[in-house]
């Protein structure tokens, strides 16, 4: 069995349901302080944070990555125990086998490589981990972690996320950046009453549907080089107190913007208050940001390092992309890191019967041994 | 004590929560019998009607009423225990005390004065009362009477509900007809998905709203000269898992039309099944049509005979209304049967510290006794 297949297996086998480390971060630091590296246990609250490094001054690479998964639902359900890593047709299934303990696992194998092949590399490399990263909030992952980072004046350059980022094959895409994620919890308030006295009443499901139909047919803007259009939905939306015979007092919506670097927040929030307030709604709308947008462009040293290397080793020229969710990235850009994903394919993250393929899985520490050879060695 | 007040006391006692009765209609069954009527209870399921006669042959007076009582909610809220009838001010207190035990003990002390005084009366009076009224489906009350009516060839020419139907004062306001209701439980499937991948989902809510936005606004009939316009109404409308990042799959809303003789439950279902067709939408939509739309017209003897007592006991010129909710009514109108309603002030029913007025219900078994003096003295 492979060092990273070994590896793997272990980290599946233990229930790191997030934000539950179960011995995740432990293993791996004791590792790489044997293989040279310095290793900072920062916890906040419930949550596990390790960043570990190798060398001094220069620049800094450093690999991100999380030891959380999402919960397995029922086990009943898995052709085999999610806990239980389990070979089958040339894949490793496990939950966490894509998202993301294979990649954590080749992270891992591949600076024990770096360092030993080049013990005095120019720069600095890390990897930095959290176990809080599937969870609703991630409070206090690399958030934390960054605001860390900025008090005691640590930098990152490069960073490398392994989350799963690949369609079909490992090396077929890789994210230069992220959408941001604005999200509004929204109350419009009627009057309540019942259905054969409309007249006493104000439906809010009727006073809001002109707004949301205005709301859901907008085009935001339209996209850039870089970026998708903007795209909002409402992911929730609820009024009705059961009864059948009356019309609620109020309907509540949560709203959720996936924007590019061609719309601020700040104006998305007016010009949606703004198709509220021409419909004359009575409403409140609670914003939350979770996440700037952020881009890699290209001509950087990462970015154009990461297509080198998945032309020579995946023999594929990635498309470079900045769809899909958000990422810990976005806690990391805003730093002046270059910021590139790489992973396997995502095909099965989150589902019941997650796996990685074997040929992947070995192949992923030699793509980001690779790329420290080519930014460091 | 008045006969009056001390009956519905006696019945405000009986915790006569929809649809149980707590022996309301033996006591008054009891009392009837003694009075020299001939008395049925029909039992239907889990609940107690009663059918009380009095005369033979000719033209037949019912009377129509209810014992059972809506939940009080948290009796703290009630300013005295809503199940120990309280005088206060000149109003009695009690959950029930308007909709409708004073009411059906007018009705009760009524008919056995008029008996007395008219032993020998022209026609028939009835009291026809169920258990069943306040519950979500009334499917073992009045409908069941009816049905059981019709198969044993009983007939009814006159109705008077005992419902409140007055807006300040007793005799205020009369109905001579209710809208009917029409439900339906529309769902709207569209692609479950994330948000950060909307080109893989299809947004439920979002396909929805401009049909929505239609319903809402949609003019379905100007009403007539009987009733008002036809109103359509949402009244619970619900998708999404809870999760802010899902796209939900599908969308369920409940709708409701309280409507006039001027549309048929036939053509309102066709036109809401065409809007939602011309939106493309994928749905299905379960109708329940809980009560057609009744009318007595005017000039029938009821209704003069109704107008007439009330300008005459109450010194008011009554406005003939058909607003407001449905009523048992509704069942007995399709036997062919004029149906008119008249109560007490209806404005504290169903809420906490419902209550009557002392001087109505002291005023309710005279303006009873009267419809039957007119029509069969
Ligand atoms: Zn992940
Ligand atoms: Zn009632």
């Amino acid at each position: 069995m492979s060092e990273v297949l070994e590896l793997t297996c272990d980290l599946i086998r233990r229930r790191s349901v997030t934000p539950e480390d179960a011995g995740c971060l432990p293993l791996i630091g004791e590792r790489l302080q044997r293989a040279g590296f310095h290793v900072e246990h920062l916890r906040y609250g419930e949550v596990d944070n390790l960043w570990a490094t190798h060398g001094t001054g220069g620049s800094t690479l450093a690999f991100l990555g999380h030891t959380d998964v999402v919960p397995s639902g029922p086990e009943a359900s898995w052709r085999s125990p999610p806990f239980e890593p389990t070979i089958r047709d040339g894949r490793l299934y496990g939950r966490g086998a894509a998202d993301m303990k294979g990649s954590v696992a080749a992270m891992v194998v591949a600076l024990e490589q770096f360092v030993a092949a080049h013990p005095d590399h120019r720069g600095r490399v890390g990897l930095l981990l959290t176990s809080d990263e599937e969870g609703p909030t991630n409070l206090d992952g690399v958030r934390k972690v960054v605001e860390h980072f900025r008090s005691v004046g640590e930098r990152i350059d490069w960073c490398v996320v392994g989350e799963p980022s690949a369609k079909e094959k490992l090396g077929d895409l890789i994210r230069v950046g992220r959408r941001g994620s604005l999200s509004g919890t929204l109350r419009v308030r009627g009057v309540q009453g019942h259905v054969a006295y409309p007249e006493k009443a104000l439906n809010p499901i009727h006073a809001f549907a002109p707004a949301l139909t205005e709301l859901a047919a907008e085009r935001w803007d339209e996209g850039n080089s870089d970026f998708p259009p903007t795209s909002f939905q409402v992911s929730n939306l609820n009024a009705g107190t059961g009864a059948t015979n009356v019309i609620p007092g109020e309907l509540q919506a949560l709203i959720n913007f996936r924007y590019c670097t061609a719309s601020s927040a700040e104006d998305l929030r007016a010009r949606t208050e703004d198709i509220l307030q021409r419909h004359g709604l009575d409403f409140t709308l609670d914003w939350n940001l979770s996440g700037e947008p952020f881009l890699t462009p290209p001509g950087g040293a990462l970015r154009e390092t990461v297509v080198a290397v998945c032309r020579e080793l995946c023999s594929l020229d990635p498309e470079q992309s900045t769809g899909g969710g958000t990422s810990d990235g976005r806690f990391i850009a805003p730093m002046g890191a270059e910021v590139v994903e790489i992973g396997p394919v995502n095909a099965t993250i989150h589902k019941v019967d997650e796996c990685v393929a074997l040929g992947e899985l070995e192949q992923l520490p030699a793509v980001y041994r690779a790329v420290c050879e080519r930014l460091l060695g």
